[in-house]
């Protein structure tokens, strides 16, 4: 384990997405010194098997451990519900931390949430992983589940508030008509971005949207403190992809909402 | 040079978009033995670099010439569009046919069609490979692409004809309306899935809308037969793909028309 304050928090993803996970731990935690890596030359996760989406998730832990942070965040759901047993394994006495496990706690944190509504890419969805990750906690809890398969695709067009949007959120949205939930956990990072249209679109000013990137932000804080592994001192982000594709500045921007300056490019295997 | 009758014609896609293209090679050559590679590990190719793209596109041309191919259709726009020469360079004697050449051909085919349109990915349309083609062939040609993001998630969805599938191409297609072209290049794989509904959003029957799939198809009948290389006594068709994604086979049936049933899992390194 680094026991380290000065340590950099390790936070991956399949891509960008995760850039909303370290731009939440930035407003939480400013002191921190975060080093991103972004699969980006193998993203999306989502539609891989879960043994290659293991064996990727495995090559960037050992490349985050080797650049000696003291902490993991998961922030790709895919990858926790496929593969946080293994990265745990992996990083030893590192304190490894996912999205998904963050999103139920904030879901059932709060007071009467039994029905609980989760939407996510095709993998997520499939794993049942929130589904498992609630009746852990709260056995009785009813989970709603929905694959958003476009929501990423429009994300990274900059159609998040248009009509196709709203269109495309209705249809995913439908089966949380019927049943009225408290509570609708966004399990996929990109899902931020529809943050102000979806209330819209659900029409139910009741039920509390869950942003899991701010969820993991706030439990990290947390963790660290208990560790009393807090830095007050940093503040520097690096960022590491394994591909810059096209658009790559562009979309960066979107998802952290500032420029990414410094950002290099390495091979894993 | 792989001289005999009854070796198999290699595909090749970076996932299974091109399938459409298998599908209409069956068609025009029941006889010929197929042999096609899906890279659905490291799908799609449309958002990499053009030097990652290049790398995949050799590991595959060499899977390919391994199996005694005798003939490569690239399937995929995005490898046409990048990595073509180093393709026909690696692939020595045997000969290559790419979808973007022979999509250029067919629009070019037709009396008059000096104004082209076409739709592909992002990379495809960055990377000017419809321009440049065109303007070989046909330096006066006007050419006016747009790249067109959605169109492959939405493919996936299997949302081809619904409102929302409408409404993506009257935005996507909205650069056509007041240029009137005599023919609209599908520069994607995926794209004549939507192969109904175009007409109806372009609302101008005048316009030919070119399925590169067909084109690539005809082309290669052509060229076995100029080889004499036809086989009249095959019709295997055998698939490899890098990973076996979610859904993998109700897609595969989607692009091919048909149930998929010798597929193997393998790795190119």
């Amino acid at each position: 384990m680094n026991t380290s304050h000065s340590a950099p928090i390790g936070i991956f993803d399949s891509g960008i997405g995760g850039l909303t996970v370290a731009k939440a731990v930035m407003k939480a935690l400013p002191g921190e010194d975060i080093i991103y890596f972004g699969d980006t030359a193998r993203v999306p996760y989502g539609i891989k098997s879960e043994e290659t989406v293991r064996m990727y998730a495995l090559q960037i832990t050992r490349f985050l451990l080797e650049k000696g942070v003291k902490m993991i965040l998961i922030a790709c759901n895919t990858v926790s519900a496929s593969a946080k047993e293994e990265i745990i394994q992996a990083a030893g006495d590192v304190p490894v931390l996912d999205v998904i496990t963050a999103g139920t706690q904030a879901a059932i944190g709060f007071d009467n949430h039994s029905r609980i509504g989760v939407i996510g890419t095709l993998a997520t969805v499939n794993s049942k992983a929130y589904e498992r990750s609630i009746h852990e906690i709260e056995p009785q809890a009813d989970v709603i589940q929905q694959a958003c398969p476009l929501l990423v695709p429009l994300a990274e067009e900059g159609w998040v508030d248009n009509e196709i949007a709203k269109q495309t959120l209705s249809i995913y949205l439908k089966p949380f008509e019927s049943k009225k939930i408290d509570s609708l956990i966004l399990g996929c990072t990109h899902y931020p971005l529809f943050k102000e249209v979806i209330p819209e679109v659900l029409q139910d000013s009741d039920t509390i949207i869950i942003d899991s990137a701010d969820s993991i932000a706030l439990t990290s804080k947390q963790r660290l403190s208990e560790l009393d592994l807090l830095n007050q001192n940093g503040g520097k982000f690096q960022c590491f992809v394994s591909d810059r594709p096209q658009r790559f500045q562009e979309l960066a921007e979107r998802f952290l909402g500032r420029d990414l300056t410094d950002v290099s490019v390495i091979g894993l295997n």
